[in-house]
């Protein structure tokens, strides 16, 4: 059911969450045109490592978007062109990072959808540590496993598992509205008049 | 006669300004090929509060470019589609403004120039504040209602209402030169060379 | 010799070099599918002035690429379309620079390489200082004179003049190795199981 | 019972509660010596508004910390001397706020404690809007009302109100493992030595 | 006359100014107890020179605060005890400037305020550039010559020179509704109460 | 030969070298009064681990001051009371690491002498990975192992082993010079009259 949030942008999304939900704006697709929605599967690392990522990836369910904060250190290429095959092959949606990636060609080659502060190809270490599907916090936003994630061109937004259907309800009204705003509009009317400010 | 700058890029007007007048190089436009030219007509936001701008493109004159601060706070979305149908409608020449706006796909589909921070999807509020057409500061420039607004891909420049047959004047001259300069290094000299440093 | 390091992505270098070489993700190419390779020569820049550059692409070798430090004053155009067009003339490879350009549209068109921290108007000044072909610090990397540059879309790496043997023989074993992982991605092995972590 | 927390310092208890609850470092007391402890009274307040602080330290409880985010909007001063001197009477035990506050020579005289970003002399509006003891989120860690809050030089910590007992055994445990190392050191031995690795 | 404002904080007066005035938050005394009061003498350096900034003492009269702006370009210790040395002899107020200063311990000592966005030791050069006494801008603030500039632990705040009586006027006005408010505070009102809200 | 060096501030020895040497300026003592003077003991450490710091103190030398870069990941607390006894039991002089510390009351009781760019509480792991004594980059500056290292309020510089007499004679030299400066700003000269600008 969630996958009726596709045909919201996120800006409408956060809106319809009552203004919450708000990845920080740095994350952003890595090339123009990728979209992604999906189930999350959060992830935490440690700083400049990335082998949780990879136990993620081989743990996640078809139809997960991987979600991951990195603690903070940002310049490191914590996913590239192996690791999105590799998740690619198995049905994971796409990924969400807070931090940077690398490999931009082949990933935007391979059309699979990689959001991230950037791309950097400062390499990463193999260690042990992080967490897997436990609740997260990037930015102002907690992220639960299961919440839904839904990213496009102006940037990320997290919706509450229990919530979908309320949004989805919201997003409508508000899109039904805006149509009839952007109606007013085309005529020549201002937002002023339009909303009786 | 301020359409005449359309002819000189943002950097060569800076140039001819005494290199003032450039706005900060991280306000850029939001898609490729995006130009903006036309008159400033200054608006400052209280901090995540959009409102104001709303009443700026009711108020501004056709072949205004809205020109905003944000009193610092950027991390929000205070512009979007909606309102750049409704300023686009009534013959608004673009907006540049020191914070994020959302949307991005729509406004460039409008074609309708927008100059920012970058894209955020969080919302703003609709309180009372702020100021509309009084002078406004931007990075390390003073905006004064009427002041001339040039942005292109390299970035905005602002050219003080009263400068600018001055600024023409040498813009032409600056570029009459550089073709010069160009037509030498074309035959192998070095800038050394040519400027006799 | 070195020409044979285009075989391979910034980020493959990188790691062939054990992790290090890896400039600033700042840094970051002006337009899509620009690349760059050659060797280093080295520009130390007084803060805001770009004049040193101009003795650089005049005194530099065919083949070389500018690397050039600013001192950490990033906020300014350091160089534009006419440097490009003389630099470019004389068989200059590219640039690499701490610090911003301006002249994005006509430096793309000419088709001249350029790694940057983004574009800015402001002009610089054309006074005395700076340092040519001297070992010079950006970020975490030393550069040496005749280095070896290496940028793509993921970023820049800088490999030491010494090591170019080493460096392709190892990127040459590890493409070896991700191809036939990929292989095994590609069959739904994932990395774990690849890697026997 | 919580006021048992007072015997250790904020590093201590975020390692009890392994390696969680730290605050951002960016946040630290106005003036030297300035220590807090206390049930967090959270706040959220639109970017640049104050008013709901004013509701909070109306509506909180003798003993609390009023732990307030700003939004993301850091460059104001949200609390001074006033709102010191009334949440003080009201036996409110001190301020943790992600955001700047001003009169800090007034509130050191006061000896009422205050952990800020640092001290900016930017007004606040008085609009109406914001949260009162919802959980909010700071850095990465969510502060929901009722945990307890302590702070010191190094920083802040929030400790959830349900491990309270655990972490005071955990670092009283390892106070006196601390202790134990302690004299080794001071025998001259090393760290590597003591812990064996 | 203007130096009757020195019975008032900074906060104050941007207060009775309308919440306008404040220079950037990061500029603060680098000295606990410093304080200072002057009319500005505006100083423009080019990015990384100090030498302007030597002819600004030697021409700006006892009683001027020189307020210097550096282009931005922040890390670089302008200023030192010899400087200060030279402005104290010389009836100079004090120092507030948009970057680093050096010899904190000595100017300390010398008991020469001086506001700054902290140290740093990196020496500057001696080149020629910048303006004298011409309208600067720092952060959102235009400083014209003649303006009265007061800092203290909480900041600094501008004052242009035909507004000192208003200010005077309106900074008595609110200390002593503060007063009165305090008195309320003290028997235990809320502010909430107070202000009726 | 080098404890000389204590004689002059980090700001005289960084002019002596020739405007080099500094770090950056946010590396700074964590309590007033601190100075720091001995011969560099590098250390690398991966982010957010300080095992090798461990290892560090422990193969130091009597004397050495250990110079500790994180590889860019600041907000951790890799040193503690623990380590600063540890590491002053056994003659180390001092820290100086481009990160943050923890612990600040006890290790200034202690009067061990850190240089850092903060305290943070968080806590870092004990893993495996790092260098030893290699050379590492601190902003524009590369350390090499026995370089000396010389500390005060106003920032770190960083004297090349085989500069230390030149530098010394430099420092003497302009010490001397200044005094004689001195001498004349006292009489009421400017350093424009003085210099001969």
């Amino acid at each position: 059911m969630y996958q009726e949030l596709t045909k919201f942008s996120a800006a409408t999304l956060h809106e319809a969450l009552g203004k919450t939900g708000n990845l920080p704006s740095a994350i952003k697709p890595i090339a123009p045109g990728m979209k992604v929605c999906g189930r999350a599967y959060t992830v935490q690392t440690i700083p400049g490592d990335n082998k949780i990522i990879h136990h993620a990836y081989a743990q996640a369910q078809p139809g997960d978007v991987l979600v991951v904060s990195c603690s903070g250190y940002y310049e490191a290429g914590y996913w590239g062109d192996l690791m999105s095959l590799g998740a690619k092959t198995r049905g994971i949606n796409g990924l969400v990072i807070d931090a940077c990636v690398r490999d931009a060609d082949d990933i935007e080659a391979m059309g699979f959808p990689v959001f991230s502060r950037g791309l950097c190809i400062r390499g990463t270490s193999s260690l042990e540590g992080g967490t897997l599907n436990e609740p997260i916090v990037i930015g102002e936003v907690v992220v639960h496993p299961g919440d839904i994630v839904v990213g496009d061109r102006d940037g990320v937004v997290i919706i509450p598992k229990d919530r979908i259907e309320e949004v989805i309800e919201k997003a409508t009204a508000r899109e039904a509205r805006e149509e009839w705003v952007r109606e007013q509009l085309r005529q020549g009317k201002t937002s002023i008049e339009i909303y009786g400010w």
